[in-house]
C-alpha cells in the first residue's frame, strides 16, 4: 500500500558532492551540491544542478569549468559547513582548513583533503528552474593512494563518501557490500 | 599523494534506480539505470540518462513519461537482472515477478514491490554523446507506509537504498547515520 506524498524532491541516494570554482579574483571557493550524477559514459561527464543565486553558479560560467570533490564521512561537517556559507562572503576553504590545488587541465580548484576528485570542462548548460544543470566532461579523476584497492581503483568503502537523504536532511555512510552488478541478477 | 587515474565515470555514490516505461504495445518495462539524480527543486524534476540503444530510451520519448523506482537491498537481483536483460527480448516485470502499477499521472507504469517511486513527465531531453540526458519534472512521490518514518516522510534506513559503484561494479548497502544537514557544520 503506498502514500502519496506529492510533487517533491524525494529519492536516494543522493550524493554529497563539493564543487570547486574560481572567482573572478581567482580566489578558489566550494559549495556542496546533492543534486549531481555521472550523465554519460562517453565522454565522461557529470552533471551538476546550482540555483543561480549561488557564487559557484558564476564562477563556472566565468571559466567554463568546475572540480567535483568527493569528501570522505571524516570530513562531514565540512561538507556541511560549505553547503550553508557563501564564498561570497568569506573564503571556505581557509575557513574549513581545506587546501586548494589548482588544476592543470581545467580552471578550477581540487581540494587535496578529498580522497576523489573530478575536473571537469562545461560541456552544456540546461535551464530547469531555480536550478541550471551543468554539464562537465570529466578530464581527469584523481585519487589518494590510500583509497586505491585492487587493479588500482578507488575501493568505495575506503573512501567512505557521505549519502544524503533530502527532505529529511540527514547524512549517512556507505554500508555493507551486496553483490556484484551485472551478476548477482544471473542468479535470478 | 593523489595518483592520476584517467578520464573515466568513478563518483560515488551513485544510484541504482529503476526506469519504468511502456512500449508503444502497452508492454511495461524497466531498466536499471545509476547516471542519474535530483535536478531541480521548483519543479521537482529527476534526470537519468539513458544509451539510445536501449529499449526504454525509445519507450519515453514516445510516451514522453517515466517512473523512477527505488528499489530496496532486499531486491538487489532484481535490480541487477533488469540491468542486464533488455524488454526487446522479453517481460521484464513478469520475469522478475515485479508488479507494474499504471500511473494515473504520466504514461509510465511504476513497480508495486519499490518501497519509493516517482511519476515524472518528460520536460528536457539533452544529448551529450553516448548517454542521453532526459529530465522529468516529478508529478507525485509514493512511498509505501512501511517506510514512513517521522513527519510522514521515508525514513532512508528503512528504505535500504542500493548504492552502485561505478567501475568496480559493485552494489553496497545505506550505512550509519553521521548526522543532519545544514547543522552539522555550524559546530566547525
Amino acid at each position: 500500500m503506498k502514500k502519496s506524498l506529492g510533487a517533491r524532491t524525494l529519492a536516494y541516494p543522493t550524493p554529497v558532492w563539493l564543487v570547486g570554482t574560481y572567482d573572478a579574483e581567482g580566489k578558489p571557493n566550494i559549495m556542496t551540491a546533492a543534486w549531481a550524477a555521472i550523465c554519460c559514459s562517453k565522454p565522461p561527464c557529470v552533471s551538476v544542478s546550482l540555483r543561480r543565486a549561488t557564487y559557484s553558479y558564476g564562477n563556472i560560467v566565468a571559466r567554463q569549468a568546475f572540480t567535483i570533490n568527493i569528501p570522505s564521512e571524516a570530513h562531514v561537517k565540512e561538507a556541511d559547513y560549505v553547503g550553508i556559507a557563501s564564498g561570497r562572503d568569506l573564503d571556505k576553504f581557509a575557513r574549513v582548513k581545506f587546501t586548494p590545488v589548482a588544476s592543470d587541465l581545467v580552471e578550477a580548484p581540487y581540494v587535496a583533503e578529498c580522497p576523489l576528485t573530478l575536473e571537469c570542462k562545461l560541456i552544456h548548460t540546461l535551464e530547469i528552474g531555480l536550478h541550471t544543470l551543468f554539464v562537465g566532461e570529466i578530464m581527469d579523476v584523481k585519487a589518494d593512494l590510500e583509497v586505491l584497492g585492487d587493479k588500482g581503483l578507488p575501493d568505495i568503502e575506503k573512501v567512505k563518501p557521505i549519502i544524503f537523504g533530502p527532505e529529511t536532511r540527514t547524512y549517512h555512510g556507505i554500508g555493507g557490500y551486496l553483490g556484484q552488478a551485472f551478476a548477482v541478477g544471473k542468479d535470478l
